[in-house]
């Protein structure tokens, strides 16, 4: 039974919306140590941290030819299917988002373009544990190759025995990733920022991980190593009225509190019947779950908000307010007229429209990129998209004439500004200074 | 004179794109203590910090009508004429920025969309100090309203007398940016990720500053607000060949020069003698600048690369790879076919074609955005437009026969993934589970 909250009063919003508390100042200090020790001692440094870590270390960290060919022939076909239709529709949905280069003449002789280019080098990250998270290369390797990048690596850790889970790695050569090192945690982020011997350093860092990897993701970006995104626990909204299914909510929550323990589902809903139908739903449908522990403890950070009123329109802006307030990596709307309340959504990562839109679909296999913002940073990060994996360059050329049009707005702003070399530059070129 | 480099072997490239050296062990413990407590103290903490560290407060940190009023009234109408012309350039080439929204069916009955939404609160920095970089506030407050964030605020520093350069208040409100606090360095930054009694917290922090704005950019972006980018100080790269003229390249290594003890100029061209006519004309212009002594402090952190050989197309890939090694913030061609470099240029924040585009076009009037990556980021990020001041949402909705034919691949990869609960909320909408 998850807690219910009726009509909170508005200066109670940012309490409720507030995520599970991750405290690192352990994790920190770890972190900063594999990530110093990997700067400095390299390969053999990742060799020692592995063993530490892990346990054991593989003999080799670059997956080979071999192991790549036995995992084909060990993934089942109807997975490799299943795979080919979720890449195929990921692929028509990001090929969108390319952006096209563009030329504009500001002035006559100005001539301004920008175009994106992909970046060079990138790193995915992919973790093991439990689950073999193929799906994550799907979204990352696609857009990357969509952008166009040239190097694509990926480090994900392997087992005691040395393996890596055969549908990630016949997943990642699907994808066009060949290069792929049985490492993880924060030492695998560190190889790929700062390079060793053997693995080259990249210019920007994608994919998710635990604690240790956000910490060094985090780390390495002020070092100069871009990363996609500051990424916390997953979490989900649920916005719904009563031609809702409370069955389908419990299970939208559900599979959004399997995912680890500080997981969060929030739900608002229009009356306390609605509320307690969803709470009867949980209790019953957790039982039938394999990770029901892990569910458990994240439905302990999950909430059920009632707005109840007879003025619709009242309870639409509620609903929506409270939606752009929490700004959720997923926000499922099972409402009447979905695309009323989704029209006005200004801060979410990805939009789950209607009764038949469960978030798993979403997570794999609709189209839309399952890597998104959490912890409120849907205010002001998107998803990954094609355009993570590239960025702009502006150029801007002026002729002769062009330039001395230019020459006197420019001239004045700089001396403005107190910057006479600046200025000097242009009047050089236009022949009032030498 | 400066440092002349001839044909370095590819071992010494690195170290040659080595950005001048920031150390702030120091500004990192003031900055922690400047944002604890800011967040702590709210408004009196800025108070009691603004005197601590400026040596006055002002009465108000909102600027009010009058003193909009008296700043229209003081600026020349040269020099408002002058910001008019910036600001219809930046305008027209930002506007092609605005990425469409895009529909696309991925399978049958499965929709997915995606739309660019402005971030609703942004916060600008504009620096204060010996000059008043109004020219800053066009390049993000211009973006900031074609994106169409709505609520836009700006902090910065103001004179022991409580007032703010007159051309920066004009300019600000030009640009529809209405909301200023005279507030300036670490604190401000505090002010608007946190937020004070008076001060609403924005999602979203932009603008240049010196180590300490820097770092507490750097600090609040772990704290769940987003910055536009990691900055560093600014940098220039020229690449020229005979048909270059040496005193326009001295004058664009200058204007470089003049920002900061800490910027840096790398020319790169043909041979020794072309390197020398650059240093006479460096020696020459520098004697005509009123801030010789920081520009002669930035030239000691810059050098001239000579790469010879007789070999034109061998030439012309040395000149592309370092240059796209380097990564520069800006990058000048004065080459007798600057496209033939610039076409493979993978890595530089803006590009300035041929011999009539100093980088002071593009610093105010081009029309392009002079908030560019540095410290070689332009590996990976791109200048400010309108996309800095957006954010991605995606969409999905699936009709109940959308899912149905999606369901065996959501299920089939779910469960590969050990994900039951993701299955389920599938199978429950189909009818293969309750």
């Amino acid at each position: 039974m998850i807690e219910i909250i009726k009509n909170p009063a508005e200066s109670e919003w940012k309490a409720l919306c507030q995520r599970a508390n991750v405290d690192d100042e352990v994790i920190d200090a770890r972190v900063r140590n594999i990530l110093t020790r990997v700067k400095e001692g390299g390969d053999n440094a990742l060799k020692t941290l592995t063993q530490e870590i892990d346990g054991s270390c593989p003999a080799n960290f670059l997956v080979s030819e071999e192991e790549f060919e036995k995992a084909a022939a060990e993934v089942p076909q109807t997975l490799k299917d299943a795979i080919l239709t979720a890449k195929t529709n990921i692929e028509t949905f990001h090929r969108n988002e390319i952006a096209a280069p563009f030329e504009v003449q500001t002035m006559p002789g100005v001539i301004c373009k920008r175009r994106m280019v992909p970046v060079r080098r990138v790193g995915l990250y992919i973790p093991g544990g439990s689950a073999p998270l193929f799906s994550t290369i799907l979204m990352l390797a696609t857009p990357a190759k969509l952008a166009g990048c040239p190097e694509i690596i990926l480090c994900t850790p392997c087992d005691k025995q040395g393996n890596v889970s055969p549908v990630v790695l016949w997943t990642a050569r699907l994808c066009g990733v060949n290069t792929i090192y049985k490492l993880g945690g924060a030492q695998a982020i560190a190889a790929m920022a700062y390079g060793t011997e053997t693995i080259r350093p990249v210019h920007k860092i994608f994919g998710p991980g635990n604690r240790y990897v956000t910490k060094a993701k985090q780390y390495v970006s002020t070092q100069g190593v871009a990363i996609d995104m500051p990424a916390g626990p997953s979490e989900i909204m649920v916005l719904a009225d009563e031609t809702a299914n409370p069955a389908f909510i419990a299970a939208d929550m559900l599979s959004q509190a399997e995912h680890g323990p500080d997981s969060q589902a929030i739900v608002v809903c229009a009356n306390d019947r609605f509320a307690e139908s969803i709470n009867k739903e949980l209790d019953r449908q957790l039982k039938q779950l394999p990770r029901a522990s892990i569910a458990t403890k994240a439905l302990q950070n999950s909430r059920i908000i009632v707005f109840e009123t007879s003025d619709r329109e009242k309870q639409k802006e509620l609903y929506i307010r409270f939606a752009n307030t929490y700004a959720s990596e997923h926000l499922i709307i099972e409402t009447k007229e979905p695309w009323e309340i989704a029209s006005q959504i200004t801060a979410a990562g990805s939009v789950f429209i209607g009764h038949y839109s469960p978030e798993s679909a979403g997570d794999y296999a609709s189209g839309t990129n399952h890597t998104l913002p959490t912890m409120g940073l849907a205010t002001s990060f998107g998803g990954i998209g094609v355009d993570s994996f590239m960025h702009a360059i502006s150029y801007q050329e002026l002729s002769p004439e062009g330039l001395n049009g230019l020459s006197k707005t420019i001239i004045e702003m700089a001396e403005a500004e107190g910057l006479q070399a600046h200025a000097h530059a242009v009047k050089i070129r236009v022949g009032k200074s030498n």
